[in-house]
């Protein structure tokens, strides 16, 4: 690669290689360690992001998408080297249409700001990674990123109608529609959202909102212990109610967060957290009300109703603080994103503490319950402890797609996942999907060595 | 093409080529003509589907999908001869999983077959094209099927998790997954869902399901005309709520079944029927009172609303006879199923009766106002007017495109619309297309000539 002949090609736009500019871009929250770009370009329209993009394919430089540097798969790490793509500068919402219920946004648009703006005039986006405040709609659209209100409302890929897409030689497409449905050819916007920086990148993001539902109530029900709360959540799915959120916490995540959050009640070896949102109060606390009741003759020891904002900011104040708690309790941790299908999450929870306890290592598990999407977490006191670590997050995804499951429900590939594909797809599967990488990248220099496993030509 | 040799390697199988056979096969719903296949072949299993498949490759024979032949856009027409392959015998409900929410089913399968199943055990499975009663799940999968509740509920891709799918070539992979979340890998279900028989053939389908909601109740608000409804409904959505569903009926409509279905109001000139569910009746009542009161503000005269299952149906029966009425009214009819953003409805309707208007032609438009998917009709009274509706439909698709619109929400592009597709898409666009359609099919066996403009080379 001619780094030099790429940087003369590119006069005009903004290009760093500063080391700590170069250092930034290299690491993610991915924890997958440290990978340098030789040079950060940030390109501030379409025009700008082609023109690097044909640039780096005449000059064979491997170029990485980035934008807020949120993943937990590694998605934006240029592991190859070469140029990151920066479209933080790209970060305008183009517009708002009440009438029509959708929005054009850029993709270097935080998703935090995103959805006030739409709320401001009383509608709603709902895809709700805990990376709101930070993350782009633009990374979201790589990884189809979810949130706890993916279980009423979905994940990114329900939400995106049309793309502005840049593919990996440059050349511009539309695809999709400004409408809300939609069938003329093949569904492309399926295709790429969710492709993890490797088929192209969304320069212009059109997306379908909702009106914003004005009653939202949450509850907060404390159980013995984990089963009994994992049991509790597919009691309610089965009762005939679609909360917003069902999150679970087991006993390790309480005890990580006791004395810190609101209190839970003596006994308590697990909470889940159910938020249901609808027209009218009455409406919503009847169905929390029936939730409730649900809860209880599954075990239930105590409901907490949070009716208000204040109230309910405390309750998901605690959901968030587990991932940092868990931190604190042993230094390090490993924290997965599997899903398994809902009836197999209390016999999930169970075979990863026992992955966990074989090996010596504690095991926490929260997260969506209610669609089967659970962060199990791995947590270790030291580096030295790697190994065994590895070793049970190994059997966790073996675990897991024994159990008709899959590695990654929110998170991506990335290159953290990507050596354990072959548990979950076929090598058939694999190849088709190499294929269709091949015809749209054929030099293979968008994004490379991410999502598939690497080949042992490469190694 | 070799049929003989191909049928000598088709041993065992259900072959049939009897001459009503052919003529069955030859026609569907979309009234786009008799395309007799030189054979139909009726597999029983997923190797079968794989035995045909192989052997019309081996053969260079074309072969084309089919299960229920209800199609609105020609997408199961043997156009180019060679071998029907019928998914009918395929028709087993392999499972229903209440406790994950889940159901798999073979692609034979009848939809209200399946949805009367699904609800059997609480349970709930929202796409509902008008055919239900006689369409077939592989059908709903090749063309993405809506229906009138996709405005809350989405479309079949919504639903569809997993997918057993035989590649073009007679390769089988499976693709997707058991759960209801998931992003391992490129998203092929995306691509394969509303790729017309075009891209490969499903042969057993994961769905996720959701919890029946126990109530819903029905109002139908009549208006002095279709363009007061018309903002009515667009007022309804930006007031917060999100019905299930919200039909408009015109002027046109309304006459077609006066005096067959519920009485309408005096003056009335259009007609909404808006329909919402949730879990208690006071919730449910509550957000349709406030519909009605929006309604009121926006010219709605009257609204009957139906509480029961009764009363509902008698109001859904007059929506369905409009249809069958407009045929009466002129004999011939084109239906259409265009797509235009939201706050372009009152537009677009205006304009389509303007170029009704203009051609001599009555225009009827009824349909899916809430999610800007408009039935819009083309009478005619004999095979003489056809070239006067040629050019009101071109001018109806161009009309669409210019109102940010797109030529199908739900019955496919198939051959009746493939000429209009470079209206809405771009020269580049439907040539990546067509490259994805070569890497699956290099020799385009595959339900050929669907979906894309006919090349010149071909003509």
């Amino acid at each position: 690669m001619s780094l030099e002949a790429l940087r003369a090609e590119l006069t005009g736009l903004e290009l760093r290689d500063d080391d700590a500019t170069r250092a930034t871009y290299g690491h993610d929250e991915s924890d997958q360690g440290d990978f340098r770009p030789e040079l950060v370009v940030f390109p501030k329209d379409t025009a700008e992001v082609q023109r690097v993009v044909r640039a780096c394919n005449r000059h064979r430089v491997p170029l990485t998408p980035v934008a807020a540097r949120t993943g937990k798969s590694g998605g934006s790490l240029p592991i190859h080297g070469g140029v990151s793509l920066s479209l933080e500068r790209m970060n305008q919402i183009l517009a708002i249409r009440p009438e029509d219920l959708t929005a054009t946004v850029q993709p270097g648009v935080v998703l935090a700001d995103f959805q006030r703006a739409v709320e401001a005039v009383g509608l709603f986006y709902p895809p709700d990674p805990n990376s709101a405040p930070t993350c782009s709609l633009g990374g979201n659209i790589a990884e189809n990123a979810g949130g706890p209100s993916a279980l009423k409302y979905g994940v990114t890929r329900d939400y995106v109608l049309g793309l502005e897409w840049v593919l990996p030689d440059g050349e511009l497409v539309r695809v999709g529609r400004q409408t809300v449905k939609g069938v003329a050819g093949y569904d492309l916007v399926g295709l790429f959202v969710g492709s993890e920086g490797t088929l192209g990148i969304a320069t212009e993001i059109t997306v379908k909102l909702l009106p914003r539902p004005p009653v939202v109530m949450t509850a907060l029900i404390a159980f013995t212990d984990v089963l009994a709360a994992a049991r509790a959540v597919n009691a309610v799915l089965l009762g005939g109610l679609l909360p917003r959120c069902l999150e679970l916490l087991d006993d390790v995540a309480l005890a990580a967060v006791a004395g810190k959050g609101v209190p839970f009640p003596a006994g308590a070896g697990a909470v889940i957290i159910a938020e249901i949102d609808g027209t009218t109060e009455e409406g919503v606390f009847a169905e929390l009300n029936l939730l409730a009741s649900i809860a209880s003759k599954h075990g239930g020891l105590d409901a907490q109703i949070a009716v208000d904002r204040d109230q309910r900011e405390r309750l998901w104040a605690t959901r968030r603080l587990v991932s940092p708690a868990l931190r604190e309790l042993q230094k390090y941790k490993f924290s997965e994103d599997i899903v398994v299908p809902r009836s197999k999450v209390p016999e999930a929870i169970e075979r990863f503490k026992a992955i966990g306890q074989a090996l010596g290592l504690t095991v926490a598990t929260y997260g969506h319950a209610g669609d089967g999407n659970l962060h199990t977490n791995v947590l270790y006191r030291s580096p030295a402890d790697r190994p065994r670590v590895e070793l049970a997050l190994e059997q966790l995804m073996k675990e897991t797609v024994r159990l008709g499951g899959t590695l990654s429900g929110e998170h991506g590939i990335g290159i953290a996942k990507k050596k354990y594909l072959s548990l979950e797809q076929s090598d058939q599967l694999i190849a088709l999907q190499r294929r269709l990488k091949v015809l749209f990248d054929p030099f293979g220099l968008l994004n490379p060595g991410k999502v598939f496993p690497d080949e042992s030509k490469e190694q």
